[in-house]
Formats: structure tokens, sequence, C-alpha cells
């Protein structure tokens, strides 16, 4: 019924039936920058002063692949960037079926409750988003979606992992600016972005569920000597007691990893989101390593190299973009890698040729 | 006494002493290769042959950081590519202390003599290793440094973790022609060196220490997850139920772990090297992953992975020399990355900012 395309299709009978450009951009997006073109300071009062509204539409922004919208993003980003830095950021991960949903549910309306703003963004680049799963995040999310000093937005777009996470990234300063003190970003625990993930919170909180075996498959190696907490769900029921011998299993394995560079050792909960039990332990954990790496200044060090690491990522994102989009290297790109594979050629060669094909063509020769 | 710049100095009476330069490559590759200046053919040939003369002079010309070697080098690889990729590679990590020399002495020993030919390479981006390094590496292995079918080279000299890498990667290219049928890649478990070895050798061998504590500080978070085998040392005397224990603690830890790509469960052993107790068991478990991968068709589909890999990991390691070693960019990189750090701009407008720096100092503009 609102779906801006119908305007135009059904607008009487003398619409003009012709070829019709494929939209490139979201037409929610073409009709709301339309219906009020606010300057990059416009928008950041609007975030500073808590506009809801003014904060998804400049989230939009940061979102679009428009070479306009991306330099107004970052013109507010600027602005808003001495106001960002203050909130709580907590990563969230577990296999699909763990139970994230009613999770981030339970977790969220304990803080709001508690007086907290909270925004839940996620990182998702595999999945294409569309209009639909908006309503189905915030459906999952049933209470959350209710409150006022909630702000659910799902993860940016398809597009390169480097690309969706700088999105989300900016995302939180801009949520930051807005009031925001806690932040979620939530990601499945299957792919590659748990990594971005933990490069841009504070604390990596990991959802587990009780068992040994299958339940595991899902997850990737490596993410569990990255978690500062490990909460294992559906402790509830006749679950209670496989949930607590988990959990038992989850401690006596991670004194087996060397400390973390925080000094923090990582905690081991159980809970149950569904029933809402074991809630405050969790938040009272992510609280006590706050103080702990606060005290022993790892916590600003910890956001110090993270910002570093994101302008370096962002470099080697953009010259990585800039040689395999180069058309003289897409040429040659499969030839040569069979070339490496029934061993032609070695890698390096390989990597030395089209290099200088690659720089030849930039400088034009 | 056979130290070539003695000849210059000592020639006679007539020597004319002027300003020396310093020699910018060690002076026994310059002798070397003076002495008899090898065609890329005839440096192959005598690979092919076993000359271990020559595969020695032929790695110098791999570490060589020298233009001309590096060309020789390339082409030496590119003949001996055909005859590469027989042997097993087994990287070998752990921390100092665990006993490392000791146990690649006896476990090479073992090898020896069941007939292999095995050649020892280390990866260590952080030591500047000069000729005093490499008799101190041979000594750390008596035994092995007296066997001809033992091939013991330390890591190539500083530089770079991704050079260095690079150049320890192409040395097992060189020692498989010469008939080299088992590769030891060793490094230090303290680094980021074991992802690289990880990404070049067949199987992940990590030496441990009896005790569930302070032995354990020095491994970098997430190795163990990396490692196909678990093997604790020191398994030997009133040492032997520790090491059982700490056995049977690493096997609980790695059940929780999610199942490997290859769908090889990792084993844990315990072994003595210096009583060169369970020795032929460390083998075995090697044989039998060979054998298992083998046959499941995981052995070749990671030989073409790590081929690829590092087909990409050199083309961006060169994108990104290239940048960082870019005049334009080194003389505005601290001062942006400082208005990243005190939140001036955002870490995406400075890599932008950089990013447009370099191309258009490459471009000529």
């Amino acid at each position: 019924m609102d779906h801006p395309e119908n305007e135009d299709i059904y607008k009487g009978l003398k619409v003009n039936k012709g070829v019709r450009e494929v939209p490139s951009v979201s037409p929610y997006l073409k009709k709301r920058i339309k219906r009020r073109d606010y300057t990059p300071a416009e928008f950041t009062e609007g975030i500073l002063e808590g506009n809801i509204t003014i904060l998804s539409q400049a989230v939009t922004l940061v979102e679009s692949a428009k070479h306009e919208h991306q330099q107004m993003a970052q013109e507010i980003i600027e602005r808003c960037l001495p106001y960002a830095g203050k909130s709580v950021r907590i990563g969230i991960t577990g296999v699909p079926g763990a139970g994230k949903s009613t999770s981030i549910d339970s977790f969220g309306m304990h803080l709001i409750k508690e007086g907290r703003k909270l925004a839940v963004l996620a990182i998702d680049p595999s999945s294409e988003r569309s209009k639909g799963s908006i309503l189905g995040d915030k459906t999952r999310m049933e209470a959350l979606s209710r409150e006022k000093n909630a702000f659910i937005r799902p993860s940016p777009s398809a597009g390169s992992l480097g690309g969706v996470a700088r999105k989300t990234r900016e995302t939180i300063v801009l949520c930051e600016a807005a009031g925001f003190d806690t932040v979620f970003v939530e990601t499945v625990g299957v792919g590659q972005s748990e990594t971005a993930v933990h490069s841009m919170v504070d604390f990596f909180l990991l959802i587990q569920l009780a068992g040994t075996g299958d339940e595991l498959q899902g997850i990737k190696r490596g993410i569990m000597e990255m978690a500062d907490g490990i909460i294992i769900n559906k402790a509830d029921g006749d679950n209670v007691d496989k949930a607590r011998l988990a959990a038992s299993q989850f401690k006596n394995a991670l004194h087996l990893f060397p400390p973390a560079e925080s000094g923090w050792f990582p905690k081991v909960l159980t809970y149950s989101g569904y029933y809402n039990i074991g809630i405050k332990q969790i938040w009272d954990m992510v609280a006590e390593y706050v103080r702990f790496t606060k005290d022993n200044g790892y916590f600003d060090f910890k956001r110090n190299e993270q910002a570093k690491y994101w302008m370096y990522e962002s470099i080697n994102e953009t010259l990585k973009d800039s040689f395999y989009n180069n058309k003289a290297v897409t040429a040659i790109l499969s030839q040569t890698e069979n070339q490496v594979l029934s061993n032609e050629i070695s890698s390096f060669v390989a990597a030395k040729r089209m290099i200088d094909t690659y720089l030849a063509n930039l400088s034009g020769k």
C-alpha cells in the first residue's frame, strides 16, 4: 500500500508505461531524502537531540552506495565524532538456533529497565536483506522493538565484509552521538564476520548451547578464544544440569588457553533467554569487565588500537579493490591462477606479473 | 681463515687501503657466486642431482635482497617447480623452553633411520641472524647436523614476516626438488609467524609442556585450534604422570572445539625428546594424517588453497609495500593517524585521504 513504486504505476489512466529503470537504491531512501533535504549540520543537530527519525535517515546515508550520500554521511560522522565513544559496545555471536534473538530481547530489556539506551546493530555480509527482513528483525526482538529507548537496525545490505563492517562501525558513531550508551553488534558465528565484530566492540560475548557435540558444529574455529564471556543458553527446566555441566567443561577448557591481553579471565555463565533467568548476571559480568579494563588502561588502549586498525583496514580494502577491479588485472587473473595451480610458475612470480600489469595500467603505460 | 675479506686485506704489500664499502650482502654469498657463475639451468641440474652445496647456494640466492639474485632465484624455482611438492611438510611450534631443538633432533633422527631425507627450515622474522647463529642452529640439533640426509637451514635473516615466509616457502620448493621427502618448518609460538607456517605445511604440530599454568603464557591465543597434533614433551621420570594428566586435559579441551575442515581429529601424545621416548608415535600420527587426508582429498585441496593463498598474499604484500613506501603517503601518515586517534576524522576519511594522495602521486599528478 505505501510502496512508493505503486504511486508511479497506478497514478491514473494517463500513465505512460515506458521502460522503467531498476532503482539503484531503495526507493524508500529516495523518498525520505527528497522529503526533506537536511544539511549535514541539521542532520548532526537532530542526531545530538536524539531524534530517532533523523538518526535512521543518517544511517541510511551511511549505508547508501551513492557517492553524494557517502560524502554527506562522512560529513555527518565527522561532526558526530566528538560526541561519540561513550557507550559500552558488546559483540554478540552464536550459531543459528542458539537463541540469539530471544537472548538479545531479554538482555536488552534488562538494560532498558536499568535506564540505559540500547542500539542493536548487526553484521551479516552474506544475506541480501530487504525491507521484509527489517520487519523480521524487529519481530525477532518483540519486547525491545516496542521500546523507545531501543534502536534496532539490521545489517547493512549485501556487500563485501569490509564494506558492511565499516558501515556498522560508522553507525555506532551516530548511535553514540544520539545518546545510546549501550551498543550490541550481533553476528552469526559461522563466517569471517566475528573478527570484524571483535575489532569494533569492547566485550565479545559468545552464546553456546549445552552439550558437547553437534551444537558446536557451526561455530568457526578460533572464536572461542576471542570470547570475553561465554553464556550457555536454555539453562531451564530439565536442561539446567546439562547447561551447568557444559559451563564447567568450558571453564576447564578456558584454563588451557593462554591469558588474554586484557588481563581479563573469560567468564562462563548459564542463563535462559526465554525464561529470563540469569540475565542480570550477564550484564554484571560486562560491567565488571568494563571497570576492570578501565582500571588497567586496556579499555582505552583497545579503542585506540581499533581506530588504527580500521584506518589501515580501509586502506588495504581500497588498495585491493583498486587492484582486483582493474581491467588489465581481471583479464589475466584466472589464467595466472591456473598457472600457479599447475606448478608452471611460482606464487610469487604470478603475483609480480599481475602487480606489474596493474601499475603499468595505472600510470597509463 | 676462509673468510673472503681476508684475501683482500692480506693479499700482499701492495694492497691499496681505500675507503671500504660495508658489504650489502654476506661476503660468503659474493664469493660463492663469483667462484662459479652457475646458470639457472646448472643450478637446477645440481639441485635435482641432490648436490647440497648447490642447493645451499640457490637458497642463498632466494634469501638475497639483490635484484639480480632474486631474478635468478625465481628462474631456478620455476625450473624446480615440476619436481617439487612430493614431500610431507610439517610445521612445528612451541614456546622457548618447550624443548623444540631436542625434539626436532630426536624426531628427525628417527626419520633419517627410516631412510627419509629431511630438510629443517625455520621462520623467525624478529631475529637478525648472522653467521654465528647458523652454527648455533646446527649445534642445537647435534645428531641431525652430522647426517648427510639432513639439511638444516636457519630462518632467512630479518625482514617483514611476509618476506621471510615467502623465502622459506620458496626454499621448500628447492629442497623438495633436491629429493628431501620430509620438511620441517620450525617457528617460535609467540608471534604472527604460526599463521604463515600453517599456510605452508600439511601438518601442524604444537609442542607443549605438562602443567596448566605458566608454561602456556607464551603461546599465542588461537594456535591451539590450528594444531593437527599436540605433543607433550618431557614425559620422563617423575614427570610422566603430570604429562599424562596434561594430555587428557588437552584431549578434553579439543572436544569442545568445532571439527577441523580436514575431518581429522587432532591427537594428543606424550613423549620425551631428551630420552627419545614416544618419538615413533609422533611420526605414526603424521603418517596416519597424510593417509587420511589423501584418502578424503583434503591433502591436495589444501595444497592448492595454499598456492592460491600465497599468490594473493604476495599481491597484497606488494600493494601494501608500494603504498607505505610512497613518499607522499609517508609524509602525511603519522599526522593522519593522530587525527584519527583524537577523533578529528573517521578512520575511513583518513584512509580515503591517503589513498587519494597515493594514486595522485602514482599517476604523476
